[in-house]
């Protein structure tokens, strides 16, 4: 079974898989340009910090090839570096996108400065870079998942097959292809060493439930789904051997901001002796940041918690709090940190900078 | 504002509120005889173990007082007994109707037994019987109130007012009123200690967000609905005074068995310094079980996580673990076991049997 594909582009023609619509239905939609792609972005019909990053690099990439040149170099610059400061205006958590973006100026300022290109081959430039990305985003979880699996089989040498947790969906429903926590479970399930994994519904949107048990049926991959109030019971119960999760951002000492509830399963594994990896491309670590005390929570809407479709799920006029996203101090990383370039001590990242 | 009353009595008229229309619309049935309670039981109109027995035992009170009374006492002896078995079939796991009813029936034959009591006397001291739960039962609630707000008060003394987090159900809704855990968080409110109160959805069946959320805005009590995932982000940012959580049964070591997610609550409160506290009343105690270990766990259907309503929320085909209720050791109770006798560690209970 091919690995599902979320992301579909070719020859500047863009289509994401509606993860709104998942899991009621499997439907593909297109996106021409960076509204689109914004829009697509905010509403979650794509999600994940690496899709993110990539569906909003391709928009731009299609628009970009549906553009005639404009007359300078300059004006190119100023056009690229407009759109991307707009797309990274669609979701703040995620530094995927900010980080493609600062990539993707720094180039047309070097394409800008190079007085051996024109303006033609500095946008055929910019287009071939940002299209290029979907393929890199793969290639990374693909090491991702193999650096991952086998760091988890080294640890659990003894083990004959292995049972994992994870949390929300970092598969290809929120990368360009395969994953990263998910990549890894993958990698594990292609060696044969996989006994089960362990989902969490991840409310109050759902991904674990809608997202990754699509992905894991869709590949025939033995899953279980789980409340978030059942993690520790089903450690306790099942006996866990990792649990593995994705990262929105990694600061330079390994605090993680992911998904609200990744902080209370880092605990819970702690508590259960189990143990707890991040798996995240180099790029989501910004070592800018000192720690986690610095990256920014996003608190989304109270109706994520209040109602399914129509249907009104907590009494009227009730409080909510719905931070987005947790922080995990790095301590509680016992694991690692799971990059395309190796798996590493939380505290041992920046001289792979 | 006065209490939430869920279950009205008054001159053998016995009304509930109907909770398969919570959140959506505060509707109060009327229930004629044990063949209404039998139905509203069964179709979870009324749920909790306490509301349950007293739901049923007023129908009989109710039907009793429209009865005139039998030739015999043998005869009335048989018909109570007849009326209660069949009560007792409308949620067979409910143990307290169970208790209630052979109570009951006791009285019954010793009633019958009793040669200076005719057979009209004997129907009023049986009416009176199961119309005392009722009060009886606010009462036991009552206490348990008390004692618990003066414990988590002399507790954190220096404080001026309390975060209390609470999972799942225990108020007016799950009793005959005033509730357990959810008592000892109005006691708070009502002694002006109480800053907020955190409750948790509870999935899958957010007993939570549709319940204790309806109880909360009914009586403006300050409270914030978290998701279960949300627990330990919540204690690390609002510094969390106590969790205080019902019981299903508890053994005679003081493990306790409770809505699933309680285990892992008690995980994250000691691993926050966060006090832990049972509350039930003295009778949901069990001397019979030594410990967590031989209380058996309900497995609940899957369409509780799979689906809202019509709504399907997870992936068609995945596979689920739906266990309705999980164990919490002894040692982690760290506040203690909250009674209508006092608050007792967990270790104490056996001397106050």
């Amino acid at each position: 079974m091919a690995t599902l594909q979320a992301i579909k582009y070719n020859d500047g023609q863009l289509e994401i898989l509606d993860q709104l619509q998942l899991p009621e239905s499997c439907t593909f939609i297109p996106i021409c340009n960076v509204e689109d792609a914004w829009a697509a972005i905010r509403e979650m019909k794509v999600r994940g910090a690496p899709a993110i990053a990539i569906v909003g690099c391709l928009s731009l990439a299609a628009e970009l090839r549906k553009l005639a040149a404009p007359e300078t170099k300059p004006e190119l610059c100023r056009l690229v570096k407009e759109k991307l400061d707009y797309l990274v205006t669609s979701r703040p958590t995620a530094v995927n996108i900010q980080l493609a973006a600062e990539a993707c100026v720094k180039l047309c300022t070097q394409l800008r400065d190079n007085t051996s290109v024109d303006v033609v081959e500095a946008k055929d430039d910019i287009i071939k870079h940002l299209e290029g990305m979907l393929a890199n985003d793969i290639a990374d979880n693909l090491a991702i998942g193999e650096h991952g699996a086998s760091d988890v089989m080294k640890k659990n040498a003894t083990k004959e097959k292995l049972r994992i947790m994870t949390h929300c969906n970092t598969g290809s429903l929120a990368t360009a292809g395969y994953g990263t926590a998910l990549g890894v479970i993958r990698s594990l399930h292609k060696a044969n060493k996989l006994d089960q994994v362990y989902c969490t519904e991840t409310r109050p949107y759902n991904q674990g439930s809608r997202l990754t048990a699509f992905e894991l049926v869709y590949e025939k991959i033995p899953a279980t789904l789980v409340c978030d109030s059942m993690a520790a019971a089903a450690m306790k119960q099942f006996k866990m051997d990792a649990v593995i999760v994705g990262a929105d951002r990694v600061a330079a000492n390994g605090d993680t901001a992911n998904k609200i509830g990744t902080y209370q399963l880092a605990v819970l594994a702690k508590s259960h002796d189990v143990l707890f990896y991040v798996a995240a491309p180099f790029s989501s670590i910004d070592f800018q940041i000192a720690n986690g005390q610095s990256i920014p929570i996003e608190e989304r809407p109270h109706s994520e918690m209040t109602h399914t479709g129509s249907i009104r799920t907590a009494a009227a006029g009730v409080n909510c709090w719905n931070p987005g996203f947790d922080v995990t101090p790095a301590e509680l990383i016992t694991g690692g940190i799971i990059t395309e370039k190796g798996v590493f001590k939380p505290d041992q990242l920046a001289p792979h900078q």
